[in-house]
């Protein structure tokens, strides 16, 4: 018999957590406040789970869910307690936590008020933070994980691939967004992973621009951000683009970021520090002289979040191993005039690394 | 000079406070724990702001935050404080509440970590949880929220009135959201306000079924939940639709459900309990019958979050007052079978409602 993926993860979770609780609690409030260990944990395909638990121990992961949820609760392969009042889901939490006497709780991902619900119904239980454990075991992925996240990234490829063809100019951001989202589906994408950015010449010097009526004009950059969501697991790619005539001065800065990128993959390996590929890309940038150009980190984690634990920065404590992913996305902005990024999805491997997301990253004028 | 929207909002919060705090701090954790009421209290367009505080005096809104996101906290008139190392975070949090001893917080929207980390950089501050009161505010939307969501909702109303027109035995549910999410950016939605829902055939019966592979077939129900994000504000429609030969059964389930809806919205106005709208929807699909089929509550408030403040449930205890926005939504689920959801979102007026969401609620089978 298969077995189920969240109770695969729960495995590997509590054997990092090595007998310090008897058992872990993942508490959703209401929309936005759903913790990702949720899905994490029950691998639950669909639904929205407000005001849902996950009680994962050793063996097993239980859902506690309403009515609404029931059948997707079912499908995941967790056990289903079925709430039919709210008061219900107080009376099924201690039903699913009797005799255990430590249990993990997400302090970083539950609300305050949620922790005070869990003491009054959990008396004599002694709640122990599990945040930083969960983030250890997350950075790690699993087989399936790596499946799901690979299959995402060949998605974003194909679409990366094709935004040459849909772009024109005087059309706008919001309109580019709209082509790149549908061509994520069309590749098999659940839908995009996050917001589609997409910032036409000055935009592009605002990270996290989001797409508005701005048209593409002549001798512009072009910056495309956006990932595919596939199976709970999310892609994340960067491309930027031109339109003719080329912007020399954006050209060069297109190398160097390109340069930056390499030179920040060409260190991923496991035992590697994280923060030695962000230096590998900050130095590219620093002997250009764009230093103060480059203003967020190289990267990221990625997996059932799009911002998933594990940090490529300066400060970053984490060691990279076998079987992370991460994104590697330098970037150099100029305010006013524009800015480009480029980034890829890479998996950890034992001897080095792996790109999962495999589109054009040669100089492309439009 | 135009004040603001965040500031406006601010006022709005501290006037219903009644100097109770002197200042409102919301505090956004790594994505997705990011607090929706940084939106509604800085009016931020773009941007992720991980990591970022908002502060709000009933004069003044200030923004901290990273390079990354200044220009996007700039262009919304708030103040910012650009932290430009980690720690910086820290020192601009005191300063900006410098003097100041009771501040509110969100302890519904903000980590246990977080109220941990803030307690032990305001030492001899006191936190009042404001959550409650957020919410009320929030529920009574402002003149620009208002017209935000009526864009909005004529955006999801003319992609809705279109479906009819895209749909076609054989297509994937995939492959629907897909035109659904460009319709609404072809109609100036910034994207869709949340995962686009498509469900053909038996998938309809799951309330929160995300669009697989599942093709139309003859003779079945196509539901689709979604709604279109504009300017931070969400609309939020639901419309089933059927392919030709109807399944009586299922037609006849569609005009129970209409009528449902209707006795809910007629029952709309301002001093009435929020509970008499679910009772009345609930009444008529009991009466037809199928009463343990309407398996979730009968509308939400609608606004920065597709799930805003308010809940039109058997046991909600919110009353309606004018200028609140509503989603009203009954549905009937057959397990195996299929379901039929129609939802449209509706402003509360000074003498009843007016309906925000306007696509055709007549049978319509392709």
């Amino acid at each position: 018999m298969r077995i189920p993926q969240g109770r695969q993860r729960a495995k590997r979770l509590f054997s990092d957590l090595d007998g310090s609780v008897d058992a872990v609690l993942i508490v959703n409030s209401r929309l936005p406040f759903l913790d990702d260990n949720f899905r994490y944990l029950t691998d639950t395909i669909g639904g929205v789970f407000e005001g849902s638990i996950a009680v994962a121990t050793p063996d097993e992961v239980t859902i506690i869910t309403s009515a609404m949820e029931e059948k997707i609760a079912s499908g995941s392969g967790c056990k289903v307690m079925l709430a039919k009042k709210r008061e219900d889901t107080e009376t099924l939490l201690k039903a699913s936590l009797r005799g255990r006497k430590v249990v993990g709780v997400n302090m970083s991902g539950v609300s305050y008020s949620a922790i005070k619900w869990i003491k009054r119904n959990l008396k004599g239980v002694r709640l122990k933070d599990v945040s930083e454990q969960l983030n250890r075991t997350r950075m790690i992925k699993g087989e399936e994980e790596i499946a799901r996240i690979r299959k995402a990234g060949i998605m974003a490829s194909k679409a990366a691939g094709d935004i040459p063809d849909i772009l024109e100019i005087g059309m706008t951001e919001k309109s580019a967004a709209a082509e790149v989202d549908y061509l994520l589906r069309s590749y098999g994408a659940d839908g995009p992973a996050f917001e589609t950015i997409v910032a036409f010449g000055p935009a592009a010097a605002l990270p996290h621009h989001r797409p508005g009526n701005g048209r593409l004009r002549k001798g512009s950059v072009a910056l495309f951000d956006f990932g595919a969501a596939y199976m709970n697991y999310k892609s994340d790619v960067t491309r930027t683009f031109f339109s003719k005539p080329l912007d020399r001065r954006m050209a060069g800065i297109y190398n160097i970021v390109a340069e930056a990128q390499e030179a920040a993959i060409g260190e991923i390996a496991p035992g590697v520090k994280a923060k030695r590929i962000d230096i590998a890309a900050r130095e590219v940038i620093r002997k250009a002289g764009y230093a103060e150009y480059f203003i967020h980190s190289t990267g990221h984690g990625l997996g059932i979040s799009e911002h998933d634990p594990g940090t490529i920065a300066e400060k970053s404590k984490d060691v990279l191993k076998e079987d992370m992913v991460l994104t590697v996305e330098p970037g150099i902005y100029l305010p006013g005039k524009g800015g480009v990024r480029i980034e890829d999805d890479v998996l950890v491997t034992n001897k080095g690394s792996q790109l999962l997301t495999k589109a054009d990253r040669s100089i492309t004028a439009i």
